[in-house]
């Protein structure tokens, strides 16, 4: 008998009043009920999306709504620039190769960002780029991008600016619209406090007139099809009914909460944990950490995998390890959809426990007065 | 208030169990935790499958699954036969031209299901074909194919069989190693007794080795993948975890109550549709029917939409109407999944009182009355 939870950047925590409406009895999709529904949940995911453009949703994980960004809007040989400071960086370059686009991948050292000025530089250099692919959060690295001034690079030009938001929304500000984000992709399990399996995309005017030239196969990701589903509230394929039952009643404890109230709130929780990782002497890996994840580089002789396991085990408090280079280096705590002050304050005391049972020498508590000290000082 | 049942052929009923299931606290996909789940899902969805093959898990809805099969196996040219005698025969096609195969697209009456001597001409008459496409239950017309006679003809043969069993599985039998199939598709949201957004498929040993040639491109869908995290318990993507849940909780029922027992069940179900049906004077659509849906026509005056529209909004009772051609012509009433015998009398009743509404002529009771005879007697 072990009480647990959950903050691993995605899935993250699902509240009880969702998962009592993912509970729901099933009803079918070609209903008035259903529609109505969906005609919430699609008015709502324009508002958390900054945008006036139409947000689809998919049945898939969040690969599946990259894909069809990918798919919908480009033509084989492409030129599109991508991103790699990451792995999800690194997995727009894969997608796109996939697909036969020729891709310039702009190599960034992980845990920093992409600078403007040197993206600048690649598409000044190469002629004809179509796209620019980057990714609000990183989170194999914990690092925000800058994404208002990239998006200040595509703007007025036929280059499109695709996001992979899927970890970052909800978290970390992202103006869709104001910014000139073409088209942002997000997922259903980490600020949306919903179960995987759910994926959604906004598409700007100038990402559809792009659709109508693009000549790659699709068929399930089929961007015009969804579209035209959309206009009324419906969707081509059966769509996830429960999750989309649950998204309309998160959407509207995102909403209650206030877009902006949230971006502070866990802009502050970010501060905290930074602050809390250096009170015992950690170092926070991200140069241009992001405020959905946390990654905190373990000491020396500590694999990062080891905390996490007996975290997890002997404690019942899931958080993430590090993936690729970053494997038992870093260790990644979430603060994003249902995640809160309280569960951070749980976390960190866990963690200088099991530090501490490492022998890992600092002064016990002092992580969590630094979160005291930030959060209501 | 109004007390609703769900008779549509997908979604169907999800019982509370299951539901409750679904509503569990959020767990992490890379923990031993899920992995077991996993596990225990893998192994029951092979003895449902009737297979010794991989089943693979893919969060999307059935369609997803059906383009797995397609861009996986096949390469751009690709003769391959599918058969069309519904809404669903006519999506193969659709996704095969979309990737750029050379479709046979063999014409079949609606209502009626595919002469193994016309498709076995039809292998004859084209050299080279790669692949035949078919549907265990083609759900638009409530028709069941015979795939026991069809795998005969690709077996032994360089052509793949490949099933879209999305309705039909747990209610049509289907011995996917014994018969010769190499792919089978299906969905959750029909006979599994959950919400939709998880499909499935089976891989052959044959269907694993031309996946080795495939030309055609793929990322989210790609099957290589899914079966190398498959070896493991473990899924490319992040899985729809709250689904996999569920599903571990429906494959225990379906398994205790067992699959032979409910194939026959749900026959005597369709038997008792299909008298009951006869027993106020209506007619049964199909002419070789299925054992998952009963398709009945309307008399000429009645427009099934309306009798659909009514039994809905006034009644609470889910049934579907035609679709395409079928528009207003015919009614659809599933047996499947978490349908019982109870649920059919209640359908009928229903369908009785609604068509005595709207002047039809008829012996009220007699319906229930066959219902009771055809299942107890």
């Amino acid at each position: 008998m072990k009480r647990k939870i959950l903050m691993t950047p995605g899935p993250s925590p699902v509240p009880a009043k969702v998962r009592e409406a993912l509970a729901a009895e099933m009803i079918h999709h070609r209903t008035t009920e259903f529609q109505e529904i969906l005609a919430n949940v699609h008015k709502d995911l324009k508002t958390v999306f900054c945008t006036d453009n139409p947000v689809v949703l998919l049945a898939s994980s969040g690969t599946g709504a990259m894909e069809t960004a990918i798919v919908n809007l480009f033509s084989k040989g492409d030129k599109v620039i991508t991103v790699s400071g990451g792995k999800f960086g690194e997995r727009w370059a894969e997608i796109a190769r996939a697909y036969g686009l020729d891709v310039i991948e702009m190599q960034v050292q992980w845990g920093t960002s992409p600078d403007p000025l040197e993206v600048e530089k690649i598409i000044k250099e190469n002629k004809g780029v179509k796209g620019l692919f980057t990714t609000l959060c990183e989170t194999s690295t914990a690092t925000v991008y800058d994404i208002e001034a990239l998006g200040r690079l595509t703007a007025g030009t036929d280059i499109l600016f695709v996001v992979d938001a899927i970890s970052g929304m909800g978290q970390d500000k992202l103006l869709t619209d104001k910014w000139n984000v073409d088209v942002v992709v997000s997922g259903s399990q980490k600020g949306f406090m919903l179960p995987p399996g759910l994926a959604c995309l906004s598409v700007s005017e100038k990402a559809r007139k792009a659709m109508e030239t693009s000549d790659l196969p699709k068929y399930y990701f089929n961007l015009k099809k969804a579209l035209k589903s959309y206009a009324k509230d419906d969707t081509p394929w059966t769509p996830a009914v429960s999750l989309i039952i649950g998204m309309q009643v998160a959407l509207e404890m995102i909403l209650n909460d206030g877009l902006e109230n949230r971006w502070d709130q866990f802009n502050l929780m970010a501060k905290a944990a930074r602050a809390a990782a250096e009170a015992i002497g950690l170092k926070v890996y991200s140069q241009r950490p992001s405020d959905s994840v946390t990654a905190i580089v373990m000491p020396d002789d500590i694999k990062s995998g080891d905390i996490v396991k007996t975290l997890r085990t002997q404690e019942g408090m899931s958080i993430a390890g590090g993936q690729g280079d970053l494997k038992n280096r870093i260790i990644r705590i979430a603060h994003m959809g249902w995640i809160n002050q309280q569960d951070l304050i749980e976390c960190f005391s866990l963690l200088e426990k099991v530090l501490y049972q490492q022998g890992y020498k600092f002064e016990l508590g002092a992580s969590l007065k630094k979160i005291q000290e930030v959060i209501y000082g």
